[in-house]
């Protein structure tokens, strides 16, 4: 393929801004050629800043131009199993953010749907793009600390999102964990095969009424007896908190935190630095580009994608196995979770 | 009591030995005045590089010394509560080496001397004693950090025991994670009410072989509602790795390992520094004078002591409740210990 | 001025596809209308990466373009000085790549035509956008660490440059250290009045054949009362090694170097992380797409440039004085530079 | 010499009181036997501390005791000289603080003396012992960085002494910058040929009036080529900053500062530590404890003492040419100052 791929962009907020830009001003491999947004004024603001050819009026606009290789989804998530399976039927690739859907059955659904029009489907787990988890799983492929024995991951947001929110995504598990749950299982490399949460209302008495916790700890067994822990909480006062230790039988890898720059300041008081960079559109920015950049490879190259629906599953069973596990106050393996879904279709 | 304190040691091991030069080098306020060991010889070396007067042929003829004011218990684990209850009856204020004794009903035995004897009995939870966590434990009473939420403990060893130490050491969490057991009762200034434990053997199948683990992560519930979680090795090639992280409402505290330097080399290969303090001789070094200090600030002042008999036995109870969750691989709430124990006298 | 900003490239080697891109992606208040490199192949690449409409025959063509607002003088230096002289007589704003010229007298003769043409000039001094050095500079303004009395920079570069660059850079003073002189005028706000320098060969001898040097440290006197020292060396085995340090009155700030990647790995040999950024192109990055955000700002709002002709005479002024004082082993006042030039017209 | 090496000491004051410590409670190879002072209450409360046997009238006293090997000179700085030579005609092994005394003249007179009597003289430069800055004369001396280019050194007090000890102390060179320059020696192993100091009142006026000055920068060259900088002030506002850096042909090694704890706090303002260790009591405790191990290791074992009389006097040489740099402002070579002696018996 040695014309530019072509990308159109379906959903033109603060993450289709985002992977407009990477495809406008990262990857020359890639052209933009159309946009949609049900807030039509979002998608000419992203077309004008990005130079997008076209505005479309509907998703389906794009999906139907046949002159399109591939799409990125980054409608709101109880649109995304419709449009990767839409998508699909019209032989595009996809880019999908996560989470594709929060029930399992219409995550099969639509994995369904792209198995069947063989078509490429990467799910937006942008973190294992950033370069600090990216030298921690090359820690651990390559040997560099032997064999992995204990994993531990540091997630916490600068703040609860709003209650409205809160109510509408899923819970902490399914929203905010989920990313840590494929952390781990991209650091290890192996399935996790049973979880244990513990998890409660420590920030926001507000978010146990919507029915939520704030503040968790989890526990992953992995099927290569890899124990990990993973420790959210919705609320880190000093900012955006992400980072992740392995420790292995030859040694031990630990990422910090990344900081908008690196002067320590000494004065009477103490001796200090400026706080991390507080959210996620900072923190990982690089991670979003890299991630497109992998995308447009894959398609480009007809390469495996490095995150699959799989993977966007996987996650999704931990999740809903760490929420079990939190309410019946007991270890849950993953395998009760598929057995739920058969019995129940849940 | 304007006079130095009368300070007898029963024990001239290693930790005998560092407990006898905190009093001779570093505490004015106390003498030693006798030593005894069953291996005559290790009493001797002890007492001239401590200038300690009297060799006692056996531990028996320091605790019926009147003129002794206090013992410090530094012998075998299996001899402690024996030697607690003698001590006790004989009027002598004690400083007992951890654990007390392995078993419950022992440890209340002994316990109970003391409390009939109204003698001072202080525990030898020495890492409480650490600048480290003690400026933990400050972040959090002061509320430099707010309420508490979440803690994380790290501790692993530099290379695990002899396979014959492991054999009679009880376990791994009575015999290492006890020490993080009881720092977390300490950080957090709170009971625990359940644990809930994933261990396994990724060091050395020897271990495995010899019925204990070698790994392992433990989930503690504290009856506040802070989650703790606890990271356990047998080995980590790069040394003794000691740490805590406390996240509050406010802030967090984290604190890193201690290194013979503050050196950083710059080559070709890599920005590095030396590894940590290997053991905890070098590493806790400070922490055992400071233990021994506040012990005989408690005799000397009358004041409670810092570490107390019923400290020395929560951290056995969630020992056992964390093996009794590692076997039955569910969580374990303390008070089955204490039933399981009023029903079988373990 | 509500339309683009229209700019002119002349000079497609490294640093003008740097600055290209810079335009191209991340500042859509100015367009790149057109570029100009004697190796058309070398425009015509940049041209195609960043969309560029035409490619002109020469550097005449972009400045007789009258559509064309400003122009960015990215070619050989020696070339500098006339180009600013032309693109001032043509009446365009001008962005040049340091330094101006390596002779005072002909950059006296450029910046006499911008003064005439009042156009405006910023030089590309990019260090001050760095977010580092930019912080550094906030806590002196800022009064953080109240009034400054030491700085220290150090500033090495990876290696040496091939001889023959070496031989036709004006000596490491004119062509390295004058970043830091600019540096430190930038951090300290205030005037350097006198010079010591202390230089040799420690690298390779084939640079002091070249005559040379490619060691040194400089003293600089400021006219507040601040010293400044600098340590430069051609050759870091570690990579770019590029930092600051000021003292105040009232605490004192330090910046480290910038990594890859913050994770910290440690083994049986080492606690280690990988290398710093290796050079200006990765180090840098960010700094030469905000000098270039704060020219097209400059311009289009008619605002005073953040580093001006009369900045980068000033650290042309520092780096033949540290020369001189080197050579005749004194220190050297800053006057006796102009004196000279008057004199012999240097 | 089987038996304990006799040691007096004279002069209880704070360093007095220290080495006696260092002696009592961490050389078993040595003795206290005596100790004197003018206020008769310090050396009875050091005797009582450190449990020494004696408390002598006068110094002479301790000198003219023949059961006395070695003696510790810790009393005022215009005592030293000819308590030196007193002490060697007695035969006695002498540990002299630093400065023996602070003209050249008096310090030949001492060594002259110590050389005919051919007993031991260590001088007190106790940062030598300081594992930070061991761990970079390990660096530089086993080639770990190669062949040493550049040098710079960090010492900062956290506040000016009292303007009666300013006036009386010789000037900020021969007081406090001397421990520097005795570190350049040490650090890099070879002497300087060259001075070049630039110095201010930055912090007090009253310094000024006193005939000194707080803040200076000096350039040492050293005769194989290497540049060293030392970085000098009287008030640091965040405590005592002690650090040091080398740059060598294969690598840079550079020390930190040392803090009371490892505890890094994170709030919604800063990540922040404590202040580093404030002054050299704490900061260099360790340093204190082993050059006395290494005064009594060399007496003992017969071996060379590690910082010999020809160190007191280079750093003093060092020191002059500073301070005839600093008042010339111009560079000065050593050899001017052994000139200036011989003419003029300075």
């Amino acid at each position: 393929m040695s014309r530019r791929l072509n990308v159109g962009i379906i959903g033109a907020g603060r993450i289709g801004k985002v992977h407009a830009e990477a495809i406008a001003f990262s990857i020359p491999e890639a052209a933009l050629v159309a946009i949609a947004d049900v807030q039509a004024e979002a998608a000419r603001a992203v077309a004008e800043r990005c130079r997008i050819p076209r505005v479309a009026a509907t998703a389906d606009e794009i999906l139907r131009d046949s002159s399109i290789d591939a799409v990125l989804i980054c409608s709101p998530t109880d649109t995304h199993a419709d449009l990767v399976v839409e998508a699909a039927r019209f032989g595009k690739h996809i880019f999908c953010e996560k989470p594709i859907a929060l029930s399992l059955d219409q995550i099969d659904r639509a994995l369904d749907a792209v198995d069947k029009a063989q078509v490429k489907l990467q799910v937006g787990f942008n973190r294992r793009f950033d370069p600090n988890f990216m030298r921690v799983r090359v820690a651990i492929a390559s040997g560099e600390i032997g064999t992995p024995h204990l994993l531990h991951i540091i997630s916490r947001d600068p703040g609860p999102p709003p209650i409205s929110y809160v109510r509408s995504s899923g819970g902490m598990f399914l929203d905010m964990a989920i990313h840590d749950f494929d952390m781990a299982r991209f650091l290890i490399d192996d399935e996790v095969t049973q979880v244990y949460a513990a998890a409660g209302v420590r920030v926001d008495p507000e978010i146990g009424r919507a029915g939520d916790v704030d503040t968790a700890v989890t526990v992953l067994h992995f099927a290569n007896g890899v124990f990990g822990t993973i420790d959210n909480c919705r609320k880190a006062s000093y900012g955006y908190d992400q980072r992740a230790e392995v420790l292995g039988s030859a040694g031990a890898i630990a990422t910090e935190n990344v900081f908008p720059n690196r002067a320590v300041i000494s004065t009477a008081e103490a001796v200090r630095r400026d706080l991390p960079l507080n959210f996620f559109m900072e923190r990982y920015a690089e991670s979003f580009r890299n991630e497109l950049h992998a995308f447009v490879d894959a398609v480009v190259g007809d390469k495996p994608v490095p995150v699959t629906g799989a993977d966007a599953r996987a996650s999704v069973v931990i999740a809903l196995a760490a929420q079990k596990s939190h309410e019946e106050r007991r270890p849950v393996r993953l395998e009760e979770i598929s057995q739920v879904i058969a019995a129940t279709g849940l």
